[in-house]
């Protein structure tokens, strides 16, 4: 009964299958192999757009490098205070970028909206030089929280940004889950959306380790193969970004996987919405529930072989309380979440 | 006939099961898995050391990171003017330092002597604090130019680095080759020469990618994992680098891999000897053959299927002046370099 | 009538004086001479302590080169949200320490308490190594809306953050101010309250150009030379600084400078507070007077030829909401602020 | 008899008048004074250019920051082996460029030539993204062996330099001397000879600390407020570098200064020169005078109250080699330097 995270899943098979089959046979080095360009074409045809694509080998590394692209070491960068960009990546923002500052925005929903990106922008000081100047705005999709962000949700943002000169960076770890979540297509929740540049995730949603920078807007690429061989993150064997990539991404896998995640959190999130102590804290979207429980239930579901974390009471929306023994928990559903272990779940936790 | 590189070879098939066999299931993410705790074991015996060992996806951020660890960002690094560290991964040192500098020592025969690295340290100024104060000094190998120092050869070195308040750094990019080549255990190459740190590398022998910093004292570490995670090293699914390295380790494997890719290019040397034109750069220690050749006949071999590289004409020794037409070239033969191909490339290459 | 900053001020006679006779003659370079001996044995003199103190050209080189010697790149620095450090001072924070981030703590009365403190240190993530780690806590004396910490408020705060490993900072910057306005000794204020590492400035207080980084334990200041250097703050001629300093602490000259221009802050409050349609934002306890005024009369003031800054209303405390056409308004008195300054600012302001 | 260096005379009477002027009343902070216009002003003069100036502490902090606005982290930078940038300012030109490469260019004069620059520019490693790619040369006037560029030989260099798509930077920390030796205008030798951005430092010829980075190029100057603030460089009280610049340009005095100075150097030479035992170095040419002599000679008189360096073996030309008990030894002169000073050192060294 995994539900700790959705990078503790393993690999799906049709992946690992493109991963053994590349693994014989020379090819040309650092990113000038088959499987490599067969992947960025991959990405050019998902987004409908041409792009230029980077492969790295984690989320942090792809969030920060491309967030190093369109941020001066003067710059600030705004996020979502509960973003894992702010929370989960150490100070690899600061690293990548040469020391550009974070800049966190509170919302109880933890969805930046228009209203907050704006009311931030007009509080920051703008003395210059003084002042740390705003260059962009970060929005994960799914966020940290779970939710999703509509297309239409998405342009207001970035109409915002763009008028403010800020570039708008989508940390896509989970944009899988965001895109099945919703039905739309990948274009219309990125660059019809007026995204820049994206973090695009393959490791949650059943590859190994692989994860891609795409640029929507190639002049901000200048230089990004200098950025990204600099920072360690060229390997040698392209196929192994390439042939998890392609595979991923070929005939709606990547979808499909996101599907089957995202469903695993709608009936989990029922068996948890149905016990009498515990309370959904905000609505189930993608592959993620979380809820406040009182914390003996929670001991017991983890002595039970539960596996899921307690969350950051901080997090929570304000309209929220904690009770004297309640703690939020977060539950994270993967592809490779079986019904067995939702059943076994769901009589553990009875009501 | 690819002689390209080491890093264009596949992956051995009993890498390939640990992968597969990796796969599947659910695993605690971040390097808190089983492979990553029996890797970290198999190193731990392979070198008959306790050690720190930090797994990261490709060499320049294993060599650079552990010179992070060994250098301030005021110090100097002293390497070989032809190591990969100074020539082929861009400014990494200087960006995971935080701006340490690379010092280079030329010598004619690409590995670094006593004599050499006495002299450099005395002729650097060393007014406080303006000059570039030393304070590691990064070793490869196999060397660029495919040398293998001897145990006592680096245990020179180290002694020399040690007495002038160096930390010692070894790039073992190609470590499994150079412990082939001369039949001593790990440990005689590395912990008991005083190699402090060092970069293991699996990917050049049968790997898909896998390097890792090994530090032969712990306390070098302190602080290496934020370091790691702030660098964007840190892979969620650590199975990736701990399945590698359990199948590499176990039961020599990595060695014997090792093997095959130097005895063929001890074949192939003989092959390259046996021609008129072709004068040997270097004698052929691990799997590295640096020839010099009239360009028309490397042009021939191109045409015919064999893939190798021109090399640098300034690294070549100073007794070694180019004849008019020459070029020097490398080959570069790996664990799947086939006794098929080596006769194929001796047949074209006629005499 | 300047009112707008007291690094608009002049310089001193007496420090004047003592650049003019130091102007003359060869000296040793790069503090090597004897002004700057003398200053450093002024300054382990004034905080009966022996220090190690380095001179550099600004109070954000004074302030971010003490933080690098107390914080790694992946540590994170505590200072109040109105701190002129994360406010005014750019990304030279994450500049010096290589990247180390800065974390706000917010209280309505400007001042960090030990409880707003513990209650940050609580509530940080603490996820080795995904969290950033705190290391440092930066407290400004006097702080950025013109308060002055006890030495026993000081004494608080540094024992909770020494026993929560972290090193204390003070931003002295207007240290003079607040010695003049407790009348303790500069050793209570600082050393003796458990500060281990301050920059101290004389800029804001008569000096040209004057800023020190102090270190009560020296073992902080290993290798702060070199910081120094890399960071191109240290002069050829050392006289610069070793002379002003050395006249700014002799005799007690400092204080009477910041006695004056404290004195000054007191009489200019009697004028604003005896104005109907002002109210003083915190209580004046160095050299500067923050009010909340209506807007018109504000512009009226201007247009007088009153020099002062509209500033910050998130900076405000909540227990003063801002009226509908009211601005908070920063008044800043130097020493050099004269009784005829203040006299004709009383009648332009009237009642 | 100091001959240490320029940097350890005073200052001339005249740039002190105009600091003691400066020094009283108030003035709009961060270089928003009139002396800082005044300056400004008076340097477009100098260069019969528009140009963008900013005023900085010290000479490393303007050749480091001006790097920083015309290379990339990635990026490398050429300059003499033997200058001053790569030899003495430690690692500030990594830390204020993020990681820049200095790539030194050896040659026995001392001075870079087009064969040089352009010898090391194909023979550098043009393997995108593996090799540093070089974006600028930063050449050194006076160079740090006393000589001078003629205009057309920066010309030639600077075109050479631009062709390859490289800026020029020039460390002018002795430019006055430069321009004073050779009788052309500023303009001459710098915008009309092709640099795009110039150091130009006032400390070593009479001023207490001033030092300009100007661009002559406005457009590589965007964003240079940002680097220079958070660098720590943007000092409060903006008089004091307004003041002595402003001075120094007025009526020539730079120039004047620069006169006496090299003038002193002559005459230095000509006692050095008549000396049995003394070899010159170099051709004097600005004011700076190094020549080889016996160890004994030099012991003899540093005793006698001489004050002079032995300097690096290595950067004497080839074709001057050091007999047994011979060291170099490095003279300069200052504008202060004056006729009994060398009258008395004169006869101290006797013949």
């Amino acid at each position: 009964m995994n539900f700790g995270s959705d990078n503790q899943s393993g690999v799906s098979p049709r992946i690992l299958d493109a991963l053994i089959a590349a693994s014989s046979g020379t090819a040309a080095s650092y990113g000038n192999d088959a499987w490599t360009r067969q992947a960025e074409q991959a990405i050019a045809r998902v987004f409908e757009h041409d792009v230029k694509a980077f492969f790295v080998a984690t989320g942090t590394a792809a969030n920060c490098l491309a967030l190093s692209a369109v941020a001066q070491p003067w710059n600030a960068i705004l996020c979502h205070a509960q973003a894992h960009l702010i929370s989960d990546e150490s100070t690899a923002p600061e690293f990548f970028t040469g020391g550009a500052r974070l800049l966190p925005i509170a919302t109880d929903s933890g969805k930046i909206t228009p209203a907050a990106l704006r009311d931030t922008l007009k509080r920051l000081p703008d003395a210059r030089p003084h002042s740390v100047k705003p260059a962009a705005v970060s929005l994960a999709q799914a966020t940290e929280n779970g939710l999703v962000y509509t297309p239409a949700e998405l342009k207001a943002l970035s109409d915002l940004a763009h008028e403010h000169g800020l570039h708008v960076h989508m940390d896509g770890a989970r944009l899988a889950n965001a895109v099945a979540a919703l039905g739309c297509t990948p274009a219309e929740m990125t660059v019809h959306a007026g995204i820049d540049v994206l973090s695009f995730g393959a490791s949650k949603d059943g590859a190994l380790a692989a994860e891609a920078v795409v640029f929507f807007k190639p002049e901000l690429a200048e230089g990004f193969d200098y950025r990204r061989k600099r920072a360690g993150q060229l390997v040698s064997k392209g196929r192994l970004f390439g042939a998890q990539f392609t595979a991923w991404l070929q005939d709606d896998h990547w979808l499909d996987l996101a599907h089957q995640a995202n469903h695993a959190a709608q009936v989990l999130a029922v068996s948890l919405q149905a016990h009498a102590d515990i309370r959904l804290a905000w609505p189930v979207q993608a592959n993620e529930v979380f809820v406040v429980m009182p914390k003996p239930l929670l001991e017991r579901l983890l002595a039970a072989g539960a596996e899921c974390y307690d969350w950051y009471p901080d997090s929570l929306p304000t309209s929220m309380p904690l009770g004297a023994d309640e703690v939020p928990v977060r539950f994270v559903t993967a592809w490779s979440t079986s019904q067995q272990q939702l059943d076994e779940f769901a009589e553990v936790l009875g009501s």
